[in-house]
């Protein structure tokens, strides 16, 4: 699995450079220079536009879409809810970052309206924002089992299937899974969570990977380990987080499909 | 004094480290992301969320809330009241952050409603836009009396008790008052102003301080000389302001608080 | 010409630093934290607002004014007319940045409107985005013909004549014209397309220099050249995106307006 999974994140990663495309991003005002950054570093095509009467034809051009709720307020999600309708129309990919979801009760309607509303392909968040999307009679077990990602793969398979569709987990160790089929992946630097928006770079990073494979599972996997491996780089390049988020920045440029494909830590089950 | 107060700022850093206060902003579109990796960096965990509708809550689960009129609009003056009054209801500590008041009248209006409305613990702005907030029967004198900061501090001490509060008045020297007691910081450097959002970015540290220190004096003058004391370690690495910029968040990041006690360049009276 | 253009560009440089220009920026969320700091790198005073109730106040303070319509919405191109008709009126320069028009039929009808009410000096764009603004009787070519910028010259003409502006349009060598004469700039290096927000820099780079230059074609060609020169030197030291825009930061701070005498690449005709 491990070396078959890698090779299929370098085609991916080959196949961004190629067709670099567009992905459009309905995301929050914290982290729209740093997304579009990476998504350029890496070769895709970021285009940020959030209006209500421009957002159909928008998505109508890209490849992927990013539903990110960093810092919502009601006539975004209204654009969301659009953009990701005529998404699903389209069968283009939709991706949902339900960021705070679960701290606020705007965030975790807002979260749950999109994913009714919406054919969401994946979902990416941290355990608890994930976890805050489960339906009120869900079978999932509480918060404090999913803490810890080892134990949580049961839980997020039941998730998985309530909500139909593809979860992807992060932490130390990120967990995806579509309620059958589970990945790990491992890749990744301590660095990355003191600086803002790496959650949400990661999910921009998934959406480029989508647009290129219609497999949930592993373009989830694929972007997270790409990712993961470019902090490993840049951890061996910085140690303080200024310098940090510069050298990921580079290293998502330079990592070659080869490089992806020795460098993933992939593990299944 | 000097020594104490080193004391206090290294005390309430490690404290900040300790503890990772959640800081909620309501800030402007230019500084969010790098206001939110300056207190990422140092060992805080900031929050930005405007919406009106989810303001109150996310104030609820904060320790300190910034307030910051750079880029503003009426909605957003809205949020920033009603989150500001939920706080100050709640006990916690605001900081205000009167960008560019003076300059036009909706800016000055702003600045004086919030601090009308909102029990405001400091304010921190530069001296034009720290006068600009004074009643039109206010005892100071005018504004160029205050453009020098060695001799604005009469003027200050008045203007903070007419408005009952804490001013953080920042230049190249800052001075701190509560109307009663005065301190000077002398830290920093001259690229902090080549860069954007440096003023706003003190206000943040502020506020992860007031979050750890209920002295708002004694806080203001640690935040200005730990950001202070960052800016000089990162003039040492770099000579202009892209690379500044970065070193000034590596900077942030690695100062230890026996690195601050030793650093801090404080005066009183 | 090349000689007398460089001393030009080289005089309007030392005349920012000297003069520290206010340029009021209306523009997208993505780049203004870059825009804000390359302004601040030069040696010019940026200033964001967007405020429908405060944008006619804060031109009035400016020496320049941008309109970038990057992520755009209804409201936001409301006060850009405002302020745009406010800034003709008081005869200060206005410089357009109609980012993604072509793309969506909002992108395009508000850079059209945007054009029609406000005395715009010079547009920004590249060749498609500036092709897309000519009416439905231009008497310009096609797209192909225009996507060579070396083969441009003629419809670039006429489209700025049908516009009554200056067009600089952008790209591995960028074309500039009023309609009459025509200068190209071949400043520049590749990883500038790998960044976010170097044509919307590029677009307030030309506003400071519009600020000190009444002559739209010079100022967009010493603007042009000056960012390109800042963008080979910093290729230089740099070699992937997260470095070579620290470094283009770094190199528009320190090249003198010596340097960029010597380094300016024009063409005329």
């Amino acid at each position: 699995m491990e070396k078959r999974s890698g090779e299929n994140a370098a085609r991916s990663l080959a196949a961004i450079r190629d067709k670099k495309p567009l992905i459009h991003n309905i995301t929050n005002y914290v982290v729209m220079n740093y997304t579009a950054n990476a998504l350029l570093s890496m070769g895709a095509s970021p285009v940020m536009a959030h209006a209500e009467n421009e957002v159909e034809e928008m998505v109508s051009l890209a490849s992927a879409l990013v539903l990110n709720i960093g810092t919502l307020s009601d006539d975004w999600i209204a654009s969301m809810i659009k953009a990701g309708k005529k998404a699903s129309e389209l069968g283009k990919p939709v991706i949902l970052d339900p960021v705070g979801s679960g701290a606020t009760s705007l965030r975790t309607a807002s979260a749950k309206e999109i994913i009714e509303q919406v054919k969401v392909r994946v979902i990416r968040g941290n355990p608890s924002e994930i976890l805050s999307l489960r339906h009120s009679d869900s079978k999932t077990k509480g918060v404090d089992s999913v803490h810890s990602v080892a134990d949580a793969a049961d839980t997020a398979k039941i998730l998985a299937k309530e909500l139909n569709t593809t979860l992807a987990i992060t932490g130390p160790v990120d967990l995806i899974t579509d309620g059958e089929r589970v990945i790990r992946v491992s890749n990744g630097h301590p660095l990355m969570a003191r600086i803002t928006g790496t959650g949400c770079t990661a999910t921009a990073i998934i959406a480029a990977f989508l647009a290129v494979d219609e497999d949930a599972v592993r373009a989830s996997a694929s972007g997270l380990a790409f990712f993961g491996l470019a902090g490993e780089i840049a951890g061996r390049k910085a140690s303080a987080p200024g310098s940090f988020m510069i050298e990921l920045l580079n290293a998502i440029y330079t990592i070659s499909p080869e490089e992806l494909e020795a460098g993933c830590k992939f593990m299944e089950g």
